[in-house]
């Protein structure tokens, strides 16, 4: 807005440069949430698309009216045993466009609330993937909302608004626990309550669009874990350059793995590769060196990898793997940053096993317990009452043509003849 | 350029935080004109999916040439009437690239003209999905040149450059009437004139492909309502939020209404509802509260949804409802900004009705007839006027297979009975 | 990361709008590398899209281990017969993230490397547009692995690392050499050892996903070449400028130019002209005024429009003009660089032809030379001993059903005969 009248710069307190950063950094991670609908709309058949894009984009809107009027008070206001915040600053109630972060004093506190919301609308929708095809679009509708009170703010609150799980001393760089193991363990509770899909739908029905998805995923996941960071700082370079480093790493592991053990080099198997590798760098990116991020990614390939055949083992119809690949990578991520932090590299951060730290190791390791068995439980419970007042799972009639009988459309239409 | 020889740093003479922000804000303003096009393409059929995206993706080169060449000084250099601008900066004759932008003191006025270049590439480019299927290409170009002059270069100097419109106290943050009124009504005035489609083909031929498009111009908008603020700030911050809110708000309200008159929850409802919900936050994001936000978006999608259902009845042949979409929602926005403007939340804007302020409302009200007048008479008698130097309708049998006919190019090669 | 434990900020000992600004251009490089997986898959045939894409995807992977590993020092540290540079930073030894890059005082060292490794990695990706459908997965991994020691890493040590070429006075400000030149070049001498493809496939299976390469190409682009300056100074916002000017006025002209002798405006016309028109101007971006880089793009329209002309005479199937867009853009703004560039503009660059430098134009003109001739070379040599280790063609079979053949994949499932 450039017209003369509004000649009155309202000029910030603090560094241009880090609140210029966290705003691009939110709007990174704001586009990975159209990036997850496009790599799981890929990866499902051709008449599931949209149902399964439409779960991610709905989260854009729902989650942030929710963050908004309680979430982020909830989140971060206050404490109550711990476990939750209060509602002090629901409706962003006394917050103003030019009150400080006191978390770090280099942001407007505003630029906190909305990059935190991107993260409140990403972990909801991890978990689609797991349940793809045969959940009722009202039945998710309502999940999500519950999910959000009884599973994410809890532990956004436990691990980054001052709760039990940070008075312990657990960390989580950008989401370890907090992102991925709570949306895997969702997950999976979420696949044994509505069990397998019935319809057997033939694989990816167009790896061009899971790799735009992954594309997009990768790019933001800048934004998810050096933003993490909340300035520009040494920590935030470094924290980039692990990321980077780790999605690499695990890629090519996952790759390498697919060409010995299924004989082909598959790319689907390297864009999983490399999203697992994301998923256990995001705990750690800001405590640990570039070698450690490096050997992460490494083990990440590896365990995630056969995580997914334990499950095909167990018959656990996750579809598109969000356990395997966010709550296993989540979880091992969180671990392996008790194993190798250093505060050589980060001196806010802490040392791991490999420093003498078995208590931090065991907190980290405890941590994760606690999230995995809550988010499962929450999940099943959640999903079993929601079942009572309405379907959770959709005819067999509808999964067979599931855009059509859920939402009335069909994500391609081939014109044979029409025009 | 890192060679020994370029040791010599040209230092800004102003906060690099700013000046970072400002360019990164235009690279996503630039990647809304591909959204759009991504946008636009995915609605219709198969076989005329890339005259549409062209139209778009050509703005990206003519109108970068315009701009240059004399559309910046027409709009910000001088004043003529209060109508337009002078040629004085015409080729950036004077402009260095050390000038700063006297707007505000705190980026290079290079930054400023090729941010400004966005708006203006993108706004021509709304048009199209009016008209789509039915405009030859040779008269697409007279038009979009001729409307550059006749109506974008007038608004954006009577409302950002000085004008007659800024000098009555007209306020538009981002471009409600700059960009989306204008454009919307210039779509009006098109669809009136060059008639319905002969052919109707059947819907959207790729929904992911429209979901491409709105995840795109999300992001992209960010930079687009956040950036005019033109520099890092308090209300940077609350254009950001305030659109983020909107555009969320709107899309779940079109949700719902979709699966209450519908019966179903369309996806393109709700990607279409988004995208109503920014254009409408656009002209108010920096001047109003985030909770007036809310409601702003909330009237977004009531308001544009119905606009759509008046077209119907009314047969306009608006194809992608640019009218309804950014025509509606662009004035509506604008005279909201006359309803919920306050000066507690930017002192450099102004007070709205529910301030006591009718004059503000009136004076918002009554530019945004003027807009809509101005754009749907000029561009009916431009179109009128072009079709005497060349037809501005193809063929029905060019209609009936437009990218064949116009581009000599299919979208889609199926590999004849390869796969 | 936010929990109370990490209160301690490591502050940045420079500027934190330098550093936001470098990371997020760091970020828009990287997507550059899926953008061009997109351009090229959508180039080819339905049934060799995969094998184009992982090319492009997997050296996001392996450069970025070998960068780490090796690249970053062979490039950066320390000199060599002025050919390379040695080994004392390999796996970033004695790199702390706090250190700051000595280039320029203004940014963390890590930035800088993070960003030249995203330059790295999409360097090689160029190359596989133009042995597409017939090289082996196997054998790639070989040659993109020996390609950036023996061409790449030399390269960039040679004009950016304080090598031979940058002695001699060699400007090139983000890769008209060490990019574009040389991965055209040596996309041309691959042609020519794997020789044509036996299938002709039918042209591009998807030109929505070419547009959406452009788009992001075009978008990462102003980090490719505004980046380049590692700074946010006057230089930077330059560059900026006419990286946009020289890519619509190539596109327009290359619109043009199809339009007039191939009787029809083609869209994949104009997509490959702006490519080419970013690739020309990139050498060139900081060193030359916006006058000066609007004759560059439309030079470059005219020039690459012809090239390609010449290579189908000449019979070389450079699949997707890797050569004509690449090799010839590149060093096409390298010259033009020795013809427009003016210390008027960048003091620290250099004065050209036109400003009667006729030493720098010769040693432009002489780079250019050299740079092609070691590509074609290496490229060739290194072709041909790794075909004595793995056959470098896919068997004729393979070659008709590619990804299925290579990956065990097809891009896309049609699910049971609808299409």
């Amino acid at each position: 807005m450039i017209s003369p009248i509004d000649a009155t710069l309202q000029l910030l307190q603090f560094d241009t440069g880090n609140t210029a950063f966290m705003l691009l950094a939110t709007s990174l991670v704001m586009l990975m949430t159209p990036g997850l609908a496009f790599f799981y709309g890929g990866l499902v058949g051709r008449k599931n698309v949209l149902t399964i894009m439409i779960q991610s984009f709905v989260s854009m809107a729902i989650v942030t009216i929710l963050w908004f009027a309680v979430g982020y008070s909830l989140c971060f206001s206050g404490d109550t045993f711990g476990i939750i915040g209060n509602l002090d600053k629901a409706f962003l109630n006394g917050v103003n466009p030019g009150d400080v972060f006191t978390g770090n004093g280099q942001i407007p506190e505003m630029v906190f609330i909305v990059y935190q919301m991107m993260f409140a609308i990403i972990t909801p929708a991890l978990i689609t993937g797991a349940f793809t095809n045969r959940v009722d679009f009202k039945a998710y509708l309502i999940f999500l909302v519950a999910w959000m009170f009884l599973v994410y703010f809890p532990f956004v609150h436990m691990i980054w608004g001052g709760g039990i799980l940070a008075q312990w001393g657990v960390l989580d760089f950008a989401g370890g626990i907090a992102v991925h193991t709570i949306a895997g363990f969702a997950a999976l509770a979420s696949v044994l309550f509505v069990g397998p899909r019935v319809i057997k739908e033939k694989g990816p029905h167009s790896i061009p669009l899971v790799a735009l998805g992954t594309g997009l995923l990768w790019f933001g996941w800048y934004g998810f874990n050096a933003g993490s960071e909340l300035a520009v700082d040494t920590i935030t370079v470094l924290a980039f350059i692990n990321t980077d480093l780790a999605a690499s790493v695990a890629g090519a592991t996952w790759l390498a793995l697919a060409w010995i053990l299924e004989k082909k080099p598959k790319f689907v198997g390297f864009l999983t590769g490399a999203v697992a590798g994301l998923a256990t760098i995001t705990p750690a990116a800001g405590f640990v060196t570039p070698g450690a991020s490096m050997i992460i990614g490494f083990i990440a390939g590896i365990v995630c990898y056969f995580a997914i055949g334990f499950k095909d083992r167990m018959k656990w119809d996750d579809a598109l793997d969000v356990w395997g690949v966010h709550g296993i990578g989540g979880a091992l991520g969180t671990i392996c940053l008790g194993i190798f932090a250093t505060t050589t590299i980060n001196a806010g951060g802490a040392n791991g096993l490999i420093a003498g730290n078995f208590v931090f190791f065991g907190v980290q390791f405890l941590a994760v317990v606690i999230a995995a068995a809550w988010a499962f439980i929450f999940t099943y419970v959640m999903l079993f009452i929601i079942n009572k007042i309405t379907p959770v799972r959709v005819t067999d009639v509808v999964e067979s043509s599931l855009d059509e009988g859920q939402l009335g459309e069909v994500a391609y239409l081939s014109d044979e003849g029409e025009i």
